[in-house]
Order: C-alpha cells, then structure tokens, then sequence
C-alpha cells in the first residue's frame, strides 16, 4: 500500500503515519516526491484494517497494491482448479454444457428437457426450485418439489444437476437433491449465503453480480473457499450498463482476465446475458472462443409457455444446433466437445 | 402492454396473438401503423406472467404501459405514509437525523457516540452489529452481543435504534433488541429477507441496491408491504457509476422521483454515497433541499480508530455543525428540525 | 507513479525499469514488499509518456500517484477564480441564473424569454443555435440568425448571452455575438474544439461529458486553459448510469470535488439531468445547497410549442418561483441571490 | 408511438392530445385500459418533434414504438452491405484484418510495421495522425506529415489505409492521403464532423462512443448515410462501464444486435476494449465467433517505445499468431481468411 501524503503534510504528520503503520506490523519507506511525501508500506494489507491511515492528519490517500484475494488467487496455486460434479469435470480440456430451464415447472417439462438437452451433448441439467423474482407477483418456484422432480431427472438420465439456492434453509433442503448449489447474481454479496456454501461440502457455482468488479467476484469465492471449499466454478452472466438494446451486457474480458488472476474455472451463461434467444448463438460460440470452460444455457421445451424468462429460452432444437456450433469452436481453440455430433458442414456456408 | 408486431408478420400470427391475450383475460386491440401491425392489450400485468407472448411467431417486443407496483405507488395511497419508530416519525414536517457508527465495536465506543449524536439533534441511533463486508478478512461485527449494547444505548439516551440484518437468523435475533430493521444494498434483492422483514412486525429500512433501478427498489419495497408490513422507509446510498472519484454516486434525482411515484418516505446516507467525510456536509444540505425526510449518516468518537469505514466517518463535533447546517437548509424548504441549536449567524459568511 | 513488478520479476527485469525510469529523468526507489518488488518513480508524469514502462518484461503494472492536471488545480491557485461573462461574475458569494429555451426558435420566443427570465432573476440568457441533435431528422437550429436574435434579446434586456458552438466555424460565428461560449457535453473531449476555445478571448462554459470522469473534465478544462484562457465554467448536467427513470443522473457529489481540486466555478444544469420539468425544481434546491455557483435552466415561454427539450423546460412562472425558492436555500448556505423577490412565506407549508 | 395519460386525465385533455395528434399528421386510436386511457398514434415518429405532447396537460408518458434510424435499417435495406475500402473488401465472407500501430511515429516505424501486418495477414494498415488525447501535454499526433507517411507505407506494400480524423480542415487534408476515414468514439456525437464524412466520397470507420447505446451508434452513421454516403463499418471499442480491471467493457452483444437492427458490417477494436496486449487475442477470437466483419488491432514494432498506447498494442510476432487463431475460429463459423498460414496444429494443445 503506498500512502499519498498533501501537498502541506508537515514532519509530525508523516512521522505520526509512521507510527501507525509500526503498530500494524507494517514497514514504511519514505519517498519525497517531487512535491510531496509518499510513504510505501511494506506488508500484507489483507490481514487488517487500514482505512484508519486514511483519517490521519496530512494524509492524501491510500493507494491499495496488492489484490486483496488468497485462496482464489494464481498466485496461490498455479495449476488450474477442475472441479468434479458427479462425474463432469469442469475446468478442463473438454468443454462444458449446462442447460435446461430456467425454472421447474413440472415433471414433464424437466424430464422432455433432460432427455432432450442430453442428446444434444449437455452434461448438466440445470433448474431453479426457488426463484428470485422481482415482483412479488411472480411464480416463485416449486420449491423442494421441484428439487425432487430435478433430481429424478437427473437420476433417470444420467446428467449432473445443478439448482439454485437463495437462504440457509434452501440450501439445506437442496444439499440433499443436486449435485452442484447455484449462488444466483443477486446473492454474489450475501455473505452469510456464501459462507454455509463454503461449509456445504457441495461445488458450488458462483455467478457474478449485475453490478460486482471481477475483484468483488473473486472476493465471494474467497469467502467459499476460506471456508475449506475449493470446489468453486465462477459464471459470468452480464453486468448492468447503460445500454438498454440487450438485457445485460456480457463481459467477456472477464474470460482472460479471471483466467490470469485466478484457477478457478469460469462458464458462461449467454442467455441471461442477451435476453434474447436468437442471439444466445453467437454469445455462446464468442463465449468458448473466449477461453470460457462452458455454457449455462436456459431450453425450455416450450419456451412461449415458460413461467420465467421464455423470450431468453432456446428450443431443444436450437439448442442442438448451438452444440454443434460450439463443438467446431471449442476445436479450433483447442478444446473439445465430446458428445456432440459434428454437424454437416454444408450449413456453414456464409449468408451475411 | 403493447404487442409490436413485426414487418412481415401475417394475419394468422396477429390471430394467435389475440388468442393468447384471450387465454390470459386481456383484451386486444389492433391498430394498423404505417408499416406494421401493433396490438394494445387492457388488463392489469402485473398478475401475469405475459412473456409468453414475446416468443409468439411475428412478435417484435412488447412494450409495458403499465407499472408493476402496487401498494407502495401512489396511486394506491395518495397521502404520504409516516413511519413510526419507537416515538420517531420520520415523513413528516420534521426531518429525521440517524446517526452513529458503521459498526458496534464497543460499549464505550457506542455509548459515547449516542450521547453525542443525540446532543447534536439526532433522533435514531445507528450502529451494525452484522456487517457485511466484501473480504472474508475484515471484521464481521459483534453480532447478538452488539445488538445488546446498541440497545442498551438506546434505552439510556432515549434514541430510537436501527441495526442491519443479513438474514434469517439475524432477523430473528435483532428483533429483540432494536426499533428499526435495516435491509442493507447488498440485500435489496435478497427476496426471502424482505418476506421475513414484511412479516417482522417492524419498522424497516431498505437500502437501494448498488445497481437496482428505482423501479427495482420500489418492487423490493412491494414485497415487504405484500407480507403485509406498511412501515417501510427508503434509503438511497449512492449507485454504482464509472465515477471513482466518490465511492458511489448519489442520486438525488431519486427523490423527487420516488416522492411521485410512491407515498414511503425516503431517507438519504451521505456517508456510503461519497466515502469521504468531507463531502458528507455538502451532499446532506442537498439532500434535504432536494426534498428527502432525513439523513442516515455515519459518526464515530474516533474515526482513524474505526474498525470499517473510518475514511468516510464524520467526528461528533462535525455532525453538530453538519445539523445545523441542515436545519437551516430544512426551514429554507419549509421542513423543520427542532431540537438542532440554530447556529452562529456569523459562521455562514462565504469563503468561496 | 509506482510500478509494481510481477512476483516472479528477476533482478536483471528490476534494473531495466529503473534504467528506463532515469532515461525519463526519474528516479526510482526500490522497495521489497512481502512477496514482490515496488519501485517508487519519483518525478512529474505529467510531462512524459510513461506507458512504455507498462509493456517492460517483468513489469505487472502502473500505478499513478499524482494526478495529471495542472492550471484548473487547487495546488495551482487556491483563491477560487470568478469568471467575469459581461457584467455578471460566476464563482462569487452571488448566485448565478441563466436561463432561457434550449433552441432559439424565433425573435419573439426569445424576447419573451429573455424578459421574463430577467424578471424572475436570471442574469444571464441562454439559447440554441447550433443544436447537436442525435436524429439528423431533427430541427438544427436556425445558426448565425439564431445568435443574431439571441444578440439582440441580450442588448435590449441587458442580459449576457451564451450559446453552445459545436465546430470551429461555428465558434467563429458565436464569437461575434454572445458573452460567453458553450462546449456542449458531447463535444467535452473535442479536443481540436477545446483549443480553439481556449484561443478565442471568451468566457467558456463547458459541461460535463455524459460518461466523463471528474478527472476527464478537469482535463477538458486543462486544454482550454493551456491555450490561455482561464475563464472557465464547468457545468455538471448529469451523466449516463443504468438508471431509466431520469434522463440522466444528476452527479451532485462532484460539486464538493470539484471545489476541493480546482479553482473553478460549477454550475448545474437540472434540465437535462432530470428531463422532466417537475423534477427541475428540487434538483435546482439541492445544487445550491450543494454548493454550486448557479444554475442553467431551461424556460420556454410555452413548452409544448418547443422545438427541443420541451418535456424539461420550464414555463416562466414556474422558473419565478424556483428563483424564489433556489433564494432561501442560497441565504441557508451563506451565499445571495439579490435581484430575486423574497417569496411569500405562507407557501413553505410542508405538504408531504 | 403510445401516449399514456394519467389516472385523473379528463375527456377534454384526451380530446387534445388527439387534435395535437391530428396537427402532426398523426391519427389516434384511443384505447381504454383498466384504469386509464391509453392512446396509440399512428404514423412515422422520426420526421416530426413530438416531445410537445409530453408537455400537454393529462399526459402522462410517451412510449415510443418505432426505432428512429431508416437508412442503415435491415428494414430498409435487407441485404448486407459490402464496404470496398482500395481493393478490400469489409462485411463479405472474408474477415478482414486492420492492424498497425495507435499513432504514426515516423518513416521506419510505419514501413516496419506495414511490411509485417501485411506478412501477418493485414489487408489495411492503420495508423493515427490526428490523436485525440485526454491530456494537452501527451504527444498530439503527427498530422499531415504522419498521414503522408502513412500513404506512402500502404503505397509499397499494397495495403488499404485508414487513419482518424478529428475535425473538418484534419478529414479535408486526410482525403487526399488514405482509402478509408475513421471517425474516432470521442467524436461519435459530432455531428458536424458526421455530415462532413457523409460527403467526403470516402469509406468510414465509425467507432462506437464510450457510453453510446447502439441505437444512438446506428443514429450516427444515419447522419452519415444521410449525406449520401452508404460506405460505412462500424467498429465496437468497448464501452464504459463500472469494471476497471480492463480499460473498457467489450460489448461483444453488439454484435448481433447490430447485425440484426441493420445492414451495415461491423468491425471489433480489441485493443482499446481491453487495453492489454495480453487479453486482445481471446477477445479477438470471441469477436470472430460472435460474428464480427473483421478486427482493428494495434501493432507497434516495440511496444514500449510506443508514444501512445504501448501496453495494448501487440509485437508483429504476436499479431502473427493471433490472425492465425481468428483464421481457425473463422472457418470453424463459416467464414475465410485467406492469406493467412495456417498454424502448426501441435501449437493447439490446451493447457489451462
């Protein structure tokens, strides 16, 4: 941390920081700049709390240094993290699909989307059972119900599933039915939340908030994984902008970025991202071009009778077809996509 | 609502269209614009779940009309609501100041800002006792043993209190000890803690989140006062912009803005929405110009010795002139603030 | 500047940024943090290019420490300049008032204007001729006439006059006509546009880019007074967050910033922060609280006959009874408003 | 367009919204909604100034249907447009590589830089004259000795030109110099300069403002399109939002919405999106797989010499590879790049 002394900081007042940094354990180098002092101060500023510096008379700013994240960080472990749901590893050379809808309806509608989304080449299904809705008017979710009926799906077709849990008694009730928790965007920051799936023993996938830095995001894994779980795969999902044309906006910088700064593994879901079912296509192939390590995907068997987010939903059919078209991506980045069938070449020809 | 149809879109389309409206009791009408076809449906959204319609063949978008709040709008109650807490009204003539530390960090610390504050004119004690905070590193509050001595404080100084809860169990707890439930930011989305606060039995101030549009804030509100609980105030604290030079950027567009769309008071922190204590003065008098009902600001005995948001945390001493700052601003805007001394005429001479 | 150096730099990696540090004709401290180095640049980077330094091997990144304006600083002059635009000085302990139609439309619309503005208070005239309009389709101003009416409307009330100019045949132009020129907020980082303000002898107001940073501005600011001319104004007039509920949003915090790292006057603009006229009024209070030097308004004398801007422009009575209300909160905060008559008290009855 | 009236509105306030519609040339067609009137206008919104209904009393909201922009709407032209810049082709099957160093420096740094783009695979060489820069102090661009170095490079290797220009006499001069003008995201809102480059007879690179929707980015090239000029590429640079862990936010959605909403092709800057040479080449193959026409890339021969812009601008040698990566993600969506080498398989092996 490097400390910013005013322009008329007196000898008192930077010897009085001095001080201050002593009782922290920390070291500080006095530089004199052109026109004033700064002050490097030599130690690990994550162990404490230094916004009292920043009160100190004759003090300017603080400029921070150091990431204020451990466990998450590639400093911390070079190697990148895969982590195992079910049988699914995520994180490695072989591409990941996550689809299903956006939330549990019935028992036919996740059955006919499992089968469906598992001949396409997913390895996960996914399906909320409780809804963070913003209108109290909303369809809420099945609940536990609905976990069972995910959980049955899943069973009877083979795919890992993967749900939504919003408080400490979802979460317990969801531990005992899926395989992978989803802390939802509007969660990133409920720490509590965080913490008990830190203690879950479940992998958990994190998305980002509408509003969260990379380094926000990071931090709530930091919080999963103080808690002895290293079992953390991050999902971006758009940020909140100005621009209005697309539900959010998706950051796919956050793809090299989070890659260079931590091991975890990072998915992608375009379909929150654009809004929009026609442009989940293109988001999803830019997504694994990108470097992402999958796709979460909302397809919905009938996506004009969705409860939640139809317009955003893909048709088993779509979906199939985006497999295919990441499949030839992920290859020629040097990734795979196992199960999927190589499409017939013919349909590439460009139309403009 | 209003269904856009798209160029090309055929006569059978525009039929399953107005099919669909049927099937959900609205009813539909048909213009004929200059290019294309547009259908105005009548009936009441909110209770729907109408994105359906969005993925119908020859659909473009749909454009609501319509607000999807309820019972906080002002078409539902025309008077201004005033919340009562403990024998505080905060919405009418009399501005509200609360006050006290980011957190609870010692009896001593705490007793001696709520002795300050309320020599100086505030009405509510503040001080948290769960903290959020984005590090899993930093202090995390005192909990239950915090809530304690806030209320404790409460009771000798006769300040009504106020204390963040961040879920479930917290909620439980706090409720025993203090007079106002606050929803921070990073749970203004958190939908099952705003049903438990709606069924708390307590007054509650909600916090708008970082990111989250007013309509998004006034719904956060809906679902409390759908649990049944009236008592709501709002609280703006700043919204997260590309500006670094604060720490948010407050908007005080937003009050006049939800004075007319909704009858809850709204309450301003000053202290959150620049981070520096020097710009807390400047932004409370525009605060209470603009119309709000009070300010929620940060004070602390000793801010370079504060254990979380030191940089932003006015002395007691310079809330004193911060309240009566305010109180004159107050009287220009026709409110009042009546136990804030009227300051020394001659401070206010302008040094430019 | 510090540059932080990766944690696996080598020594050899060290010494050819401090090689290159001296060819810049700084001087480096070398500092070993807990795991990495930091070199202390000692030096004004704002004189060089010193983003070579970023790309050097070893180097993880820069860190700045001074900020890069120099003339609009506080450290440069820290008596507040007023800006003198004909007779009416901007920065003093006196409030400022320009208003008038966002686009000159007709002699008679300006006449009118301008006399009821003066009336009500104001000091200075505003008006369009050369409109930035984002549709090519829209009305573009009537140009040299419009400025030749403008110019006359001045003279026979006595008011000084400002309009934007948008090129450099346009400043050329307005030059000849108005007091004081306008840089329009599209055209804040036009840079070519700021030199030659700064060349052109005239008072410059220049508003706030809509996804400008404080620091950006100041910068803006910079080029004009780089060039000479430090007659400058800045006028804030909101900026583009994700919120849709207001036009823009109004950033009152950098009023208290601004004043604190520069010299310069602010005013804002609630007309186009808002969009909406009924919101002008409390935003207009809350500026002034704030402290900010005046006010731009925009007053039509009928505004659903506006060519531009009519939904935020204000009629003339609703303009007189701002300036009245706009007085008593200037007189709160220590600052006048001579020429506005002392309203009716009976009207300050809170209402809710 | 909609026009909503308020609860309270009367019939002789409905009556004169529709005469006022009538005055416009509009027809209204009133609807009755559950509780309020709600009346839809039939016509073409983008020839008139209808903000003066907002105004009229009853009026509650406008909510406009159509999009404002005609010529560079698919509506208006289905097939895509094929912008020829010298011999190039831009928006066909081929993707097309601009590549070459932020500002021309000097006569060796242009021919260094040229000859290896072009062995690269570069079909245009680019390279700033006119440089736009936050401070007056930063190097300002070599003008028209920079664009006359800039000509004779893509004379000897055959390559196209494009280099920005930032005012009327900068795009008079650059004319006569290269095959294609840039109209840089600062001054995406200068109209004059928009106009301007309608009637130059030249192809335009128009780059996306910082904080510009792409409604009011298409807007700005209808002012072009709107001066008789069809030849224009559009180009994403990332836009401005709240991360700063990367210089912009690439907004990779743009790409199909744009796609989607007109005809014109679309180029992505990754270097000034992410601002770090080590993140352009993942964002250079998601901007492929997205769907973008072709990529503008900074390449300088020594990066950190660079006077502006280094640690975003690639070696020769990595540009190399990366046109060697976007080939392999081109044809795996269907598209070409045909100068290029294919790279050495073995070079794909992923490695976390």
């Amino acid at each position: 941390m490097v400390i910013v002394m005013r322009l008329s900081a007196s000898q008192e007042e930077i010897a009085a920081v001095n001080d201050e940094l002593k009782r922290y354990g920390l070291e500080g180098h006095l530089i004199q700049g052109v026109n004033r002092f700064v002050i490097g101060a030599v130690g690990d500023r994550r162990d404490l709390v230094a916004q009292g510096l920043e009160v100190l008379p004759g003090v300017e700013k603080i400029v921070p240094i150091m990431r204020p994240f451990k466990l998450v960080s590639r400093e911390a472990q070079e190697e990148p993290t895969v982590v195992r749901v079910k049988d699914v590893a995520i994180g490695g050379r072989e591409i990941v699909l996550a689809a299903g809808p956006c939330a549990v309806e019935s028992r036919e509608q996740i059955y006919d989307a499992a089968v469906r989304v598992k001949a396409a080449g997913a390895k996960i299904l996914r399906g909320g059972a409780y809804k963070p809705r913003t209108s109290p008017y909303s369809f809420q979710g099945l609940e536990e119900e609905g976990l069972k009926i995910l959980a049955g799906a899943g069973e009877e077709t083979g795919l890992a599933t993967v749900s939504e849990v919003v408080d400490l008694p979802s979460l317990d009730v969801a531990r005992g039915y899926v395989d992978m928790l989803q802390i939802g965007a509007r969660n990133m920051q409920n720490f509590r939340l965080l913490q008990a799936a830190g203690r879950s023993g479940k992998p958990i996938l994190l998305k980002r908030g509408l509003s969260a830095t990379i380094e926000e995001w990071l931090m709530a894994a930091e919080y999963i994984m103080s808690e002895g779980n290293s079992q953390v795969v991050l999902c971006e999902r758009g940020i909140r902008t100005f621009e209005t044309a697309t539900r959010n906006t998706l950051d796919l910088n956050a793809v090299p970025v989070v890659k260079e700064l931590s091991h975890l593994p990072i998915l992608i879901d375009p379909s929150h991202a654009t809004g929009v079912a026609r442009w989940v296509g293109p988001m999803s192939r830019a997504a694994i071009a990108a470097g992402a390590d999958g796709l979460l995907v909302e397809v919905h068997p009938e996506p004009s009778k969705a409860l939640s987010d139809g317009p955003q939903s893909l048709t088993p059919m779509a979906f199939t077809r985006l497999a295919q078209e990441v499949k030839r991506v992920a290859e020629s980045v040097g990734r795979s996509l196992q199960d999927v069938k190589t499409p017939d070449q013919s349909r590439y020809t460009f139309a403009g």
